[in-house]
């Protein structure tokens, strides 16, 4: 095992009607808040109706910035750094998915910062004292309730970078499964994906002799596996949401790469450039390129790990590493299908016009991944296999 | 999935060498320290050395409490509340193994408290306004090193009980595993068994649909069950300490009854009873009790649970409910046992003396257990059950 330091402070308030127990969570940094959420779902489910009795009734003045959409964009993001110093805000509440808090850490992160906030995504500026957020999650899939990491796409460049900050962490989180009793079969079984693919992504590195993150891990994918498609069968079945939920946020806050490095990332990035392109829902484009990346990068070297998850998470009696491997992609790729995700990029009518800019810009800030270092080049071939 | 909040903000400073990054955590709090450890094994593997450094460069004042024992008495934790008291100390650093941290916690709680220490034990007082601690870690075993939890044994009335409070968690820890290549074959498998005990105790509730939990519960005894004759083996293996060390810790933070009932504790409170009176080694008589506990409560209504380890855990395929827990429960005692560790009360020269003042004891404060409640009869069963 590496060497590691475990610092997380985020409160979780886990379960039905936490979201009552967040006042005093709240008043702890201010009275004047910006409201940030997405579409609109949280008006039709009466979450934004019990948000506002409850800021009235503790005398919280709000400022709302609503229409943040999925891949968020960083005019999003300046239209609330912009609200947040207009009205002095003391703390940002998103309530929404990733899309959501991921565009509201940008905004804590540029309302103190003279420039624009892009620049934290291109590497020109660092964080310093952003605002505190704090976060009630309605989807189970990216983990940025309980991690400093965000991705904001430029609408005008068809950029899409990840940025980054231990003190972006929210200071707290609520998280209610029955708010994501109302997401749909396709964003349901899209969010899945995205929680077992940050598991895939942390758990592919050379690392060997990592037992308790790698054993953690496949209780993750575990739950992934028994709990995945009963979310899409029975929408309002709490145990499935609620164990989806928490094992969403546990994929993602660290724990998985404790005494490891970092992950891999490799197919992250890749999929960063398709859905920069194409706006495609990110875990669509991530079961995609993930058991392409698994079949490109597997080799004799790697092979125990990809066999260990074909054994300990799949059920794969095969001896021989590389043909248990196998097995396992097999089942990976079986198991998005299941879950009603695409397998090729022609299922969301992506031709191969642009694969040669995609992987260009994949590999903009040098090679990718850990398992297996990738190069342009690399990045074209997993691209044009996923077609 | 049952309610919960998650706010563990202890840091743990992991790894070799680590030690070296301690300062600014130190500093955090003042510069007057309580310096509290064992029997001066840290003086023998340079730990002490490597302290007393690091403090004169860092002008921090230093008083020692040496000589807390295992199954740590209140006698210590007066004598360190007195200390800190005379000295005004800014920061308690408690180095060793759970006794030494648990002794600190009461210690700490004491400080700022009126009346006697023993309170705490009692329910006579609840914990305010605690002095700050840190932990350097040398034995993997109890997980105080990041939870709010301590056992005091009264060396006069021969009483073991515990107390605890969220704002007596360690500010941070420091776990190097290299610490504990010096631990003795038989305080390692005592120290494993007291880490499988943890998991056990958490694991076994009425909870269903707690996946999640579960299958992290299930990670942590795998990790047990792959490195722990290992480390008795070859106690220099890092991959071994590391792993259990950290597997120790994850054990008893919370992590693994988030979402489910606070675990079953009828164990520990029995063995506690033991060790009050007899002095064993913790782990040693955990590793008698936990099989006979096992066989007493398990039924018909709860075998699934039994049977989920079982087959989870030990590779046990048998499909029958009843027969896989039982063989189960087999698998359990092979394992401690092959850890070194006892299976009878007579293996430790316990005799049924005073099993009736045990047993009474141990339900002092009512009815024990979750997954059965126990009266003082059943306790008395389990007692003679393992003598």
């Amino acid at each position: 095992m590496r060497n590691f330091n475990y610092d997380i402070p985020t409160k979780i308030l886990f379960g039905k009607n936490k979201v009552e127990e967040m006042m005093p969570e709240i008043k702890t940094f201010g009275s004047r808040l910006l409201l940030a959420y997405g579409g609109g779902s949280i008006k039709k489910n009466g979450l934004y109706d019990t948000l506002v009795t409850l800021f009235k009734k503790n005398d919280i003045f709000v400022v709302e910035l609503s229409g943040i959409q999925p891949n968020p964009r960083i005019s999003s993001v300046r239209e609330g750094v912009r609200l947040c110093r207009a009205h002095k805000i003391d703390l940002i509440l998103a309530v929404g998915g990733g899309s959501v808090i991921d565009a509201c850490k940008a905004i804590a992160a540029g309302v103190n910062y003279k420039g624009d906030a892009w620049d934290f995504m291109i590497g020109k500026a660092q964080v310093e004292n952003p605002l505190p957020i704090g976060t009630i999650l309605t989807l189970a899939a990216t983990g940025s309730e309980m991690n400093g990491g965000a991705v904001i796409s430029n609408d005008e460049t068809l950029d899409k970078r990840p940025m980054g900050h231990p003190s972006l962490r929210p200071k707290f989180s609520v998280l209610d499964p029955t708010y994501t009793f109302s997401v749909n079969k396709w964003q349901t079984g899209a969010g899945v994906t995205d929680i077992m693919s940050h598991i895939f992504e942390l758990y592919y590195t050379t690392d060997k002799g990592v037992f308790v993150p790698d054993a953690m891990a496949e209780a993750l994918m575990k739950t992934c596996l028994q709990y995945g498609l009963v979310a899409i069968d029975e929408p309002e079945n709490y145990e499935a949401r609620a164990n989806l939920m928490w094992a969403g946020t546990l994929a993602l806050n660290g724990m998985l790469s404790f005494g490891k490095l970092p992950g891999d990332w490799a197919t992250h990035m890749i999929e960063h450039e398709i859905s920069a392109i194409y706006d495609v829902t990110h875990g669509a484009g991530l079961a995609i390129i993930f058991p392409v990346w698994m079949e490109y990068v597997l080799d004799a070297d790697n092979a125990w790990r990809f066999a260990q998850m074909a054994r300990n998470v799949w059920g794969v009696s095969e001896k021989d590493d590389l043909t248990a491997a196998r097995q396992g992609i097999e089942a990976v790729r079986d198991f998005f299908s299941r879950l009603g995700m695409p397998s090729r990029l022609s299922d969301l009518n992506i031709d191969g016009t642009h694969i040669a800019v995609m992987a260009k810009k994949a590999c903009v800030y040098g090679d990718l991944g850990n398992i297996k270092k990738l190069k342009i080049d690399d990045v074209r071939s997993i691209l044009e296999g996923a077609l």
